[in-house]
């Protein structure tokens, strides 16, 4: 069937129609008095999601885009930073800091495991002389579903005292509680075609004084990403470069959405999403990637049992209902399929793509489950 | 009246409804198999478009990041090139060129004046060393209208045989014949909300052999903006960040309509409006910033008379027929408008400026030209 696509991927995600319908209106000039006080009301909005009074910048760019931003403009050639490298995310940020000749220590997990708090702790102690720049982390690992403990992470900074904290939020913010002001975050990305609920195209970056500072001394080349002249125009509810003008009013749309559902509803809204999916998923008998304690409430990875195929499956639930999950990406390609319940994802959702999932893998000739145990264990979730 | 604006500004420029409905698509996935069938669409359609068989690569920036990656993938620090600049943008490339530790000869021209070949030739001829890595050059002058010979500055490129020829054709391409593949033209960059048809959040780079084979050795650092990993995702109809997915529909959109022009049509019509305001102009006894002989297709800058305010001009279209004009830039602030001529522009939309400049320089008590006067020499000009 054409045109009845339903995206379960960690973004594009699904788009609300006001944003869509905003995205079709003919563009103003960006240069307009009527385009600063959108700039304004999202500007504000922003920093409500954000939770802070920090500044939070819209770049024309991908979540890349906004984390190389997030990296290059506080630190400066041969500064020793400590990366979080738990999957595809935070080896693209420890390459990031490699093409800018930033010396970056990295800390390693396997693929499907959580970051452990304690090697940081153990680095940041160590370093008395104060030479760590930066700790960079992803908090929730797109490619693997596995949310990485921040706030434990960021104890450690913080008593490190000197060296910056900056935050792969990408598919996190808006979904799951990113407390920056709470916590102290300094520098944190994310883009728009996630817990946004836009499509891709806007990045975000949002900064602390103390990385302002630090933005006084980093010397790593840069201009279009150039945070400062950023901040610059954005007193003056404009950008330095012509933004991408529809996006931000689809942007404006969907933000008045969530402040109408609320912080906290979304946050246990995707909390219950993820509890609900992998019940299920344990009540069908497949695996998970990642373990309970460390498990992103925006992706859900899944390891099909051996003599069923991920990519089958995928093809399946696609050819069969026209449900879009992710596979694996590098070495997992082929062994996990990723399913995204982030952004405009409500309850009815979570039931279509677990009923359709039993049923694509009982086509395939999936026999190790009782028909409806996979709803079954998602209503009771979702019925609380 | 709401919702009745006219853009005539040199971008955002007016956007057709296909391309406007694509934009309001729900998105798909952008590593779908659909969304590759896009990718490859769109790409041979923009190399129709740059009239080249060159690689013309899709990153999610405004022009200006369309710039500084089709600057910085191809120099390494210290390198000599020269920048011509007459005018902001061209002062913008200089910029770049500084961030990055490239050592930029700048070669200028008054704002409102082209750029003398001449400069070139001398520079170039007395190179012997061939320590020249690259000719940096604004095609359109979006700040003033004026549009350099490039063919003329190319040849002297040519000669030289080492120096790359980079082109901002942010304003020109899609509008003006910019023929990359006969001059050989070896970096030219662009951006969507122009003679593309679509909103802003899009920037192209078209990029030569000779270009790919500086790329080997150039040691500037870039990720987001590395046009290396570009050219290795398209080569799989993909890109190696998530691209903006519905402007990509849009620019598709875009490109069809612009297929069923032809190139010859869409350049006619941009000169054949460029002389039709330009004659108007005049006949109102409205002073030119561009000569005849250097005068962008896409913009023409207005210099009114001593005691006739460019920023009142601008207010009173605006209020009174909800025209949108450009001011001037920088120095030229309130001495200048803009009046854009790119893009989805009919004739018909030529003399409906023409007739609502008239009334309104008449509204500002201006009488130095008769009633119908631009509007007959506009008629003149489009009846041909």
């Amino acid at each position: 069937m054409e045109d009845k696509l339903m995206l379960m991927i960690p973004g594009p995600t699904p788009v609300p129609e006001q944003a869509l319908l905003a995205l079709a209106k003919a563009p103003i000039g960006h240069r307009s008095g009527d385009f600063s006080k959108v700039m304004a009301d999202v500007t504000a909005k922003l920093k409500w999601l954000h939770q802070t009074t920090n500044d939070v910048l819209i770049l024309t760019v991908s979540g890349t885009g906004a984390m190389e931003a997030g990296i290059i403009n506080f630190l400066s050639k041969g500064d020793r930073v400590l990366v979080g490298d738990n999957g595809k995310f935070g080896e693209r940020w420890v390459e990031v800091c490699q093409a800018y000749g930033v010396n970056a220590e990295v800390i390693k997990a396997e693929w499907g495991k959580a970051l452990d708090p304690e090697d940081f702790r153990v680095k940041l102690e160590a370093d008395t002389n104060k030479e760590i720049k930066a700790v960079i982390i992803t908090h929730s690992e797109t490619s693997t579903g596995v949310l990485n403990d921040l706030a434990a992470i960021n104890r450690h900074v913080k008593a490190h005292e000197k060296a910056l904290i900056i935050v792969d939020a990408v598919t996190s913010l808006g979904a799951m509680n990113v407390a920056i002001d709470e916590l102290g975050l300094d520098v944190v990305g994310s883009g728009s075609q996630k817990g946004y609920m836009i499509p891709p195209g806007l990045g975000f970056v949002a900064v602390s004084p103390k990385a302002w500072e630090a933005y006084k001394t980093a010397n790593l080349p840069r201009f279009y990403l150039d945070l400062g002249k950023a901040r610059k125009d954005a007193a003056k509810n404009s950008t330095p470069f012509t933004t991408s003008v529809n996006m931000v009013m689809a942007l404006q749309a969907s933000l008045e959405i969530m402040q109408r559902e609320g912080l906290e509803n979304i946050f246990a809204r995707h909390l219950r999403h993820r509890d609900a999916t992998r019940a299920a998923i344990k009540a069908l008998n497949l695996g998970l990637l990642a373990p309970d304690d460390a498990a992103s409430a925006s992706i859900t990875s899944v390891v099909p049992p051996e003599g069923l195929d991920a990519e089958k499956i995928r093809a399946t639930i696609k050819k069969k209902f026209d449900i879009v999950m992710a596979g694996g990406q590098d070495h997992l390609n082929g062994k996990i399929f990723r399913i995204g319940h982030l952004g405009f994802v409500g309850d009815r959702d979570i039931l279509t793509a677990i009923s359709a999932l039993e049923a694509s893998i009982s086509a395939l000739g999936y026999s190790n489950f009782t028909y409806g145990a996979g709803v079954k264990a998602a209503i009771e979730v979702l019925n609380g």
